[in-house]
């Protein structure tokens, strides 16, 4: 396993791939999510960020790139869905994901667990262990950097009750992350196109993940027939 | 099976989604391209195109969208490569594609078989069969309409030797194909943006085809990690 510095050097700079496909999408399996992993490191890409330990195990197979992990899962108290709980953060740990993502909004977690106490949960029995915080708003981004998150991403801005009218990609986010905070940057939420991802790319961001634009054919289809639909034939 | 109006009509303006993987790639495999079709399907599509007998028997089996069926091999005494021979015709009729698409550029085939003897061998064991041309170049779309073509597609621009420093798409191309050809074009190649596409549409084509843009992450990652690099950070 590589140290924290030789970890976040190898991802620098560097594109990295979502490869997820929830129950009831037509790419949902572990085969796939590999093959499709495996079709991102020969595109060049510098990491994989994917969900469930299934998916996570299936692609170390096959692929050799720092792995950021996550694990969905829904609870009736609480909007948290992304790693919510100490059951999903075990779970994954059994298949070493390289870096741990984890809800970092203001919001409770199942249990009425707040994130100051799970940041410490996790670093009590996971010690060294890097960690990534998915944020929503600046706020959040400041607290997690005092929570001392290793890697801070916006993945979750458009995805909370409070920023769900926000435009993705959320450049504005992006970029008073990039020349606020000290920890480095994750731009996640919303990227199509390769001019986004340069203009995203020049705020001085540490690295980019991209997902439904490259690995959900649905959802690209959609923006297609979409497009196709707006001219009214 | 649909008549010819019946099926051209159902593809009429629609997005044709290629979902082909070759043998090496990442996503080659039956159970992959079947949830890839599904996906478009989902995703708004009104029709697939995809590659060899098994890759459309399973499509069958998940989607019921019209298909333009194709078979890719290669000939060391011919440079056509898609449904290049009889054989593939038919392997590819034993699986009942909609639409049978074939290289019909000026190029002979293997055994120095010619597109007229060819076509003619398809009607004589075929009569019915709804046939796609995939050509290069105008001259070929011309030819390809007084050879009693259901289909013709801009497929082969820039992949013929005559061609290949055509930019893609071809707009020009398929604009002069849509003007002047009475036979129902479909627009292919290239094509990676909405905005693109509905230029495209406007020509008055009767449908697009989009493979790679949608279909192959391994080729949209590229896209994107190189648009990183062009920034030299």
């Amino acid at each position: 396993m590589l140290g924290k510095k030789e970890l976040l050097d190898k991802i620098h700079h560097q594109l990295i791939v979502s490869c997820q496909a929830l129950s009831g999408e037509p790419l949902c399996s572990p085969f796939i999510m590999e093959r499709m992993a495996l079709a991102a490191q020969e595109g060049g890409a510098g990491g994989i960020r994917a969900n469930s330990p299934a998916d996570i195990a299936g692609i170390r197979r096959l692929v050799n790139l720092p792995l950021i992990g996550l694990y969905k899962a829904e609870y009736e108290d609480s909007p948290v869905y992304i790693t919510p709980t100490m059951k999903e953060v075990r779970e994954l740990m059994a298949v070493h994901p390289d870096i741990l993502a984890l809800d970092a909004t203001r919001r409770l977690r199942p249990g009425g667990v707040s994130l100051e106490e799970f940041v410490r949960r996790i670093r009590r029995d996971y010690p060294g262990q890097l960690i990534m915080a998915d944020t929503s708003c600046y706020e959040e981004g400041v607290r997690a950097q005092e929570l001392g998150f290793d890697l801070i991403g916006t993945t979750l801005s458009g995805y909370t009750e409070y920023t769900r009218d926000v435009k993705l990609p959320n450049f504005a986010l992006i970029q008073e992350y990039a020349e606020n905070l000290r920890t480095p940057i994750i731009a996640e939420g919303g990227i199509w196109t390769p001019d986004q991802l340069q203009r995203i790319m020049e705020t001085g961001v540490w690295a980019a993940v991209i997902g439904t634009a490259i690995t959900r054919p649905r959802e690209i289809t959609r923006r297609f027939t979409k497009s196709i639909r707006e001219l009214h034939l």
